[in-house]
């Protein structure tokens, strides 16, 4: 079985290649892309509540799926330009994240790690 | 052979539940996560040109991989309270764009699909 | 009476020349730069309630000050840059407001212009 | 001589009031809402190299003058609901900034005062 996100970074990479857009795709000019998208994504929830935040239409729920794959396409772009395997870093990052937080003093706590005792 | 991406959500999954986060991740404080960490990768790029923005020293490239890291893991804690599978909405996602920017009319221009004749 | 921004304004551009950085100051950049300014208030909001957001300890208080303080800064090197009037632009700006949103229709609604009937 | 920004303010706050805004204007929302229109302004410097983003149409000149004041605006809300004075914080950033980037040390370089030797 083939993996899913392999999958997708072919066909993303067709995409671009097709289009020739790769001069454009510097990493500055991506991290930018990931940022504006991900404020796209915001402007979906920027005036509800949290708990309101899980009641979508579906239109509003359609719409919000397809910001958070612009959100992942220009990520796996910017990844892609950086030689970066984006699976292994988040794994990485998980890991880090799991030394930072111990389950004991963390737990039920939105607390910075940095202000933990 | 196990799609990389599911093993992750799962281990994501893990952790948040272990400390009890998941009452901290609605999705309107998740789309304001993806954003922060979205700025966090933009800063590493903030006074560099595009081309040197491919220069990057080894500690600063593992920086980097990191935040592109945190991108994607609050992307994907996002996807989950949503119910939204988001490598489906990503591949949806480049299928309309190959529509909205044919090969013939967007080759080798930036162009927004608005601006397109 | 002297006008307490033109001052600033002075203050900020007397600053920038001293350390040679208009170089570096782009509108790309200053405007990458306000938005990585921004996300650092949001980062002090980013597990709070709406409600709880208005109770803040002095040091917090303090430090979200001179966030807001670097947006505002960043944001009028970027008017400079463009030769933009950032109080005739915010005056303008408000009274297409007024227009987008008539009272009589939007009064306690936090809808969007584009979905008003 | 009337002082401009607080005419603004003035104004500002009288259209929030007419149309029973205040509700909505948390700070933890306002916050977002900095952030989402900061994007705005980025996203018409997406593509451009930093050199290119000087040179603007009328059209787009107009267009980015309107986010530059989207910006102000909601900065200006949040620095209201939290009864932070704008200009005086601004010019403490700007008091503090001149210490931790001396002269001597930072003339035309665009170095993060964390990394001064």
């Amino acid at each position: 079985m083939a993996d899913s996100i392999e999958d997708l970074q072919c066909a993303l990479d067709t995409f671009v290649d097709e289009r020739d857009w790769a001069q454009f795709h510097t990493p500055k000019n991506l991290a930018m892309s990931v940022a504006i998208e991900a404020a796209e994504i915001m402007e979906h929830f920027q005036w509800s509540t949290g708990e309101a935040s899980y009641t979508l239409t579906p239109e509003k729920h359609a719409e919000i799926a397809h910001e958070i794959a612009d959100v992942l396409l220009y990520l796996m772009r910017l990844a892609r330009t950086l030689d970066i395997d984006i699976i292994a870093a988040a794994r990485d990052k998980l890991a880090i994240n799991r030394e930072k937080y111990p389950i004991e003093k963390i737990k039920g706590r939105a607390t910075k790690y940095t202000d933990l005792d």
